[in-house]
C-alpha cells in the first residue's frame, strides 16, 4: 500500500505556515507499514484541487487530505471530492448537535456557514473531532481509501492518531493488529539515547523502534504487529524491558504522559501540597501544572516575583543576599523555595530564578537557571541549568527540568 | 508567472522533518509577484522524481527544487534533471576549488563522491553556496526556469535570498512586485468576520483578501500586486481602511504583532506597571506577558491563588464574598484585581477567576470566566466570558481576552 498526502490551503502556498501535518501523518503512516510516496500542497482552488486529486488517484492507494473542512467559502475539500466522486454530502447529526450546542454555550450567533462544517460524504466512516467543529471522514471507492482531516494540527493530530489510524489499520492488516507504545525520556539528548540503544535500532524488525525528539524531550515509539492484541503487547513489553535496562533511569512516562501530568500524579499520590515562587518563568511552572485536571488537590498557588524589589517585598528575601550572591544564584533559588513554602503553608516549595535571555543577568550568561526545591523534613535542594537557545525555549526547559527533579525526589521518598 | 516547489528527500516522506524550505521559498516568491500553485515532495527515487518533474512542467513556469545536491548515491536531483532535459553535467571550477580546499583544511582525504557536489547543469547560472559545498543553479529551457537549491535550510535560505532571488527578479519580465499586510483580530469568530466582510471577499481581485483563523484569533491577509512598492502600499491601505470601517473595533494589530506584545507595548508606552492575581489561569497571563523582551519594565509580578483559602490568605478576600457571590464572580475578580494592585503597588491589577473545566464550579458551568481590571484612578472593570472547548484552550482564551480588554482600556486613556 502506498499513500499520498494532499494538504489544501493557500496559507501554505503563501509561506505563512509550514506543512507540519504532512510530517505528522507521514510518521504515523510509516508505523502502519504504509509507504508515503508523495506530499502535495494545493491552494483553496477547486479546479487545481480536482487536478491534484486526479493525479493522486493514478499513483496512490490511500489519499489523505488535510484542511478545507472549515466554515468559510475557501473551505472546499469535501465539496470538491464529493463532486468528483459523484457522492452526496449529508449532515452528520452528532457534529451538527455539537456545533449548535457550542454556539449556544458561547451565546454567539451561529451563522449558517458554521452548519456546513457538519456535512460529510454520504456513506463515509465519520471521524469525531474532539478539539474542534469539523468532523473528519474515511471514504472508500474503487479500491481507493480517501481520508479527510481538518487543517489545525490541534484537531488533526489526535483525530488521526486515535480515530483514523485504528480504522485504517483494521482495513490494511486483514486481521493482524498494530499496537504502538511510546517511552518518554527527559534529561538525555537524542544523539546520546540513540547511541545507547544503537544495536536495538539497527536490528529492529517487529517490533519497530523509532526515536523522536521535541522540546528537549526524547521518545522511543515501539510498534508491534501481531495476530492478536495479547501477542502485540507481549512483543512491546519485551522490547520496552530491553530498552529500560539501558536507559531506564531517564524514562519518566509513556504514551500521553507529560512531565507535568506525572508530577501532579506523584504529588497527589503522596498527598503533598505545592507552591512556587517564579522569576524567569513568571508563572509558567504553575500554569503547566494547572493544565492537569485534579491539580487543585495539590497546587495551592504561588507568587511571581519578576524583580528584586518584589522578591524582598513579597518573599522577604534580604537585599543583602542579592548583593552577596546575585539574584541568579543557588542561594536565591533556595530562599525563594523556602519562603514560598512557608508563605503558602504547603509541603513543597519551588523557587525558579535565572536569566531567560536574550541578555544575561549580571555575571550570569543568558540561559543560566537555578531551581530550588524545599520539601518538608529535608534540606532544600538546588539545581543549576546552563541552557542555550531562545528566551522562551529556556523558560519551558526550566519548567520541564523542575518537574523531572521533583519526580526524582518524590520517587526517592 | 506561477511556480511549483519540488522538495526531494525521503526524510520528508518518512515524517522525520517538515518541509520548511517550501514555506521559506513560497514567502520569498510571493514578494516577487510569483504565484506558487503547488508544493510537491518526492523521495530519493529517480523514476518518481522524473514523473513529478513531468507533471510540474505541464503546470508551472518556474520549478524550484530543494535537496538532492549532496555527495551520496541518494542525491540525484541534478542527475535526473540533466538526463530528462538532455543536458550535460560539468564541474563548476569555483565550487571544485572550494571543496578541495575544504578537505585540505580538514586534513581529510577527499573522496570522489564529494567532487560530485561541484557538478552543475552545463550552461546554467551557478548560485554560490557560502554555507556548504554544493552550489545551486538556475537553468532555462523551453520558457521554463529551473532553480536547483541544496536541502539544508542554512544553505538554502541565504542562497535563495541573496543569489537566486535577484537573478530571478531580473528574469521576470513583468516587473510587478507583491506586498502583503496582515490584519489581526480578536473577539470575533472566523465565520462572523467573514460574513461581515463577505462583499469584500466576494469581489476581491487586487488586492486579494484571505482569512485565516488559529487559537481564537482571526487574521485577514491583504496581498497587493503593483508596478512599484508605493502603489502596492496605496492599494493595501485603501483595502485595510475599507475593512477597518466594518470590523475595526476587533482589530488589535498587524503582521507579527501578538496580543501579548501589543499589551506590553501599550503598558510601556503609558509608563504603567502591572501585577496579576490568577486563579484558573494559574500564572499563564503573567507567563504570556513575560514572553515579550522588555516586559520587566512593566510586569512587577503577581500571585497565583488556586483555591479559596489562598485567595483569603494571600489577597485578604473575605470568605463572606465567596459565600455571597461565589469564587467565579464579578465581585471576586474585582477584589482580586484591586488587592493584587495594592499588594504589589502597581498602576494596574488584573484578576482572573473561573471554571476552566472539564467540570464547572458551583453553579458556574465549565468555561465561565470573570476578568477584573483595576486601574489607578478609575473604577474597577469586570468582564464575563462564556467559553467552551478544552480546559487549556479556555485558559489561553481567557488570557487573550484579558490582553484585548487591557488594550481597549489603555487606548481609551
Amino acid at each position: 500500500m502506498n499513500a499520498e498526502i494532499i494538504a489544501v490551503g493557500s496559507e501554505l502556498l503563501l509561506g505563512q505556515i509550514a506543512n507540519t501535518n504532512a510530517k505528522f501523518i507521514s510518521s504515523q503512516l510509516s508505523e502502519l507499514g504504509v509507504n508515503v510516496y508523495y506530499h502535495t500542497v494545493v491552494g483553496d482552488n477547486a479546479a487545481r484541487l480536482e487536478e491534484v486529486i486526479a493525479v493522486a488517484e493514478k499513483r496512490a492507494n490511500i489519499i489523505v487530505f488535510s484542511g478545507g473542512l472549515g466554515p468559510t467559502k475557501d473551505d472546499l475539500t469535501k465539496e470538491t471530492i464529493a463532486r468528483q466522486l459523484g457522492v452526496e454530502l449529508a449532515f452528520d447529526e452528532t457534529a451538527l448537535t455539537y456545533i449548535e450546542a457550542f454556539f449556544e454555550r458561547l451565546g454567539r450567533p451561529m451563522t449558517d456557514n458554521n452548519k456546513k462544517q457538519a456535512l460529510v460524504l454520504a456513506g463515509s466512516d465519520v471521524l469525531a473531532n474532539h478539539h474542534g467543529m469539523a468532523p473528519g471522514m474515511i471514504f472508500e471507492r474503487n479500491d481507493k481509501i480517501y481520508i479527510l482531516l481538518p487543517g489545525p494540527p490541534k484537531e488533526l493530530e489526535p483525530m488521526f492518531q486515535f480515530e483514523a489510524k485504528p480504522k485504517l489499520a483494521a482495513r490494511l492488516t486483514d486481521g493482524a493488529i498494530i499496537l504502538s507504545h511510546v517511552m518518554r525520556f527527559y534529561g538525555i539528548g537524542e544523539a546520546e539515547l540513540e547511541v545507547a540503544v544503537q544495536h536495538i535500532l539497527d536490528n529492529q524488525t517487529n517490533p519497530t523502534v523509532a526515536p523522536l525528539a521535541s522540546d528537549g524531550e526524547v521518545t522511543l515509539r515501539i510498534t508491534a504487529k501481531a495476530d492478536n492484541e495479547q501477542e502485540a503487547r507481549r512483543l512491546i513489553e519485551a522490547k520496552a524491558a530491553e530498552i529500560q535496562a539501558i536507559v531506564g533511569q531517564f524514562q519518566y512516562g509513556i504514551n500521553d504522559d507529560s512531565l507535568a501530568s506525572k508530577t501532579v500524579e506523584a504529588l497527589l499520590a503522596n498527598n503533598l501540597t505545592i507552591a512556587a515562587a517564579e522569576s524567569l518563568t513568571a508563572g509558567l511552572f504553575q500554569a503547566e501544572l494547572a493544565e492537569i485536571p485534579g491539580v487543585s488537590g495539590t497546587l495551592a498557588g504561588g507568587v511571581v516575583t519578576y524583580n528584586e524589589h518584589t522578591k524582598t517585598e513579597q518573599l522577604g528575601i534580604a537585599p543583602e543576599l542579592f548583593a552577596e550572591y546575585g539574584v541568579v544564584s543557588s542561594e536565591c533559588a533556595a530562599a525563594m523555595a523556602e519562603s514560598v513554602r512557608a508563605k503558602f503553608g504547603t509541603n513543597i516549595g519551588v523557587g525558579l530564578t535565572g536569566a531567560a535571555g536574550p541578555d544575561g543577568h549580571g555575571k550570569q550568561p543568558a540561559g543560566t537557571v537555578w531551581i530550588g526545591i524545599s520539601m518538608e523534613g529535608r534540606d532544600v535542594q538546588t539545581y543549576k541549568l546552563q541552557l542555550s537557545g531562545m528566551r522562551n525555549t529556556n523558560r519551558l526547559r526550566a519548567v520541564k527540568f523542575t518537574c523531572s527533579y521533583l519526580l526524582r525526589l518524590l520517587n526517592e521518598k
